[in-house]
């Protein structure tokens, strides 16, 4: 018996979200499906945590328990061969049974893609999120780095979400610019509902002048939700990285 | 009644090629389609050249006649309304009635997109060739460099095409690696047909070993297509530019 951890790239187009459901095709149930393609055996997957339909994926992580004797160095080719090409096992190692991806890991980094453009992209409508206006690198960096730290991110969560703790850390939040994209990378200990899309949406409206940067630290004080940006779209938000101890 | 140019973006994924046809959509059809939409008038596009089925493009260049009065500089924003999310018009002007897309280039750049590594990508699967081992970059860029120049292309045009001056002029030929990814520039006079992508697949097969950089000058010699390389799949390559005087 084995504890396998993997780490998955997916293109989230197709699929609704990572976590399994009655209707829908969604990342966790293809893994699933591609396991016992392999193993003959309904094995669970678990994740380091969900992604909403549309959301992608470079670096989320999975960990299963396999009592199937496939030699470890040969998991990722064989699970990759039986997965729809947009979903791609990019690692695969034995680690400790204690190990868990979503209850181990201690941090996460979210990457959203913003395409600031006049006119739309052929390539990047599932990839990014298209503002057609001008926006202020330099507002949204300064408060980019206001969020850093460890603050109440109520005001940044998805209404109706029950969670009662919502104090989170961002250790990183930065704003990187490469032609007509625009790279927003968060890194944090957690992450409430919707946190990151909302993040990005207050940051474009101070991008676009709506907003004044002051806003984040009304934001951290009232927990307004009202008060903060729109929640930007699903299709721009890439799961990086998945940190460990 | 004005000559409009247009300079057209595609993903060429869920297209049956550039030209027009009685079965499958295409992007021409889906251009003229939007224009009828515009002006509800049946209008010729003219494309600079085809391309092949899930080939895509980055500077494709069409023409047409307008006799609406629709005002030049609200056209592209008025197509890109009517296209689908994977074509995007990037530039609209009006240009002398002897202007013609095809008749009046006098040069096309490609680009070759090859992504080398063990395991494949989620996001590439459409937009690349994958190579699962590792190439030999330097030899790949001697050989490109060696297609430089007035040469017979014969030996690199699709068998049972039946062109007859297979002379071609290579103004460019080169080879960048970024990362896992591999990008092969190819600027020309004209191409013939699967040219590019003959060429490609030539230089993968002397980046592996299993040809020399001294086949492309027997190639030129010989003029014999089974002495050339494969022909590398068609989502690696996009039409990057097309040039006028």
């Amino acid at each position: 018996m084995r504890n396998i951890k993997i780490e998955i790239e997916y293109d989230g187009t197709n699929y609704c979200g990572w976590q399994i459901q009655q209707n829908g095709i969604t990342v966790q149930a293809e893994i699933m499906k591609a396991l016992k393609k392999l193993t003959g055996k309904e094995i669970m997957v678990h994740g380091s945590g969900r992604t909403d339909s549309g959301v992608h994926a470079k670096g989320q992580v999975a960990n299963f328990i396999l009592e199937n004797g496939i030699p470890t160095e040969r998991i990722l080719a064989a699970l990759n061969g039986k997965l729809p090409g947009d979903i791609a096992v990019i690692d695969a190692a034995e680690v400790p049974m204690n190990f868990h991806a979503q209850h181990s890991a201690v941090a996460k980094r979210y990457v959203y893609h913003i395409y600031e453009s006049k006119y739309r992209s052929a390539f990047l409508e599932n990839y990014s999120y298209h503002v057609y206006y001008k926006l202020d690198h330099g507002k949204m960096k300064e408060a980019a780095e206001m969020l850093i730290g460890t603050h109440d991110f109520k005001a940044f969560m998805a209404s109706g979400s029950d969670v009662k703790d919502t104090v989170r850390t961002v250790y990183e939040s930065d704003i990187e610019n490469r032609d007509k994209s625009l790279y927003i990378y968060i890194k944090g200990d957690g992450f409430l509902y919707n946190m990151v899309r909302i993040i990005v949406g207050t940051l474009v409206e101070i991008g676009s002048g709506r907003m004044q940067t002051g806003r984040i630290n009304e934001l951290f004080e009232t927990g307004e939700r009202s008060k903060a940006g729109h929640t930007a779209p699903p299709q721009g938000l890439f799961l990086d990285k998945v940190y460990y101890p």
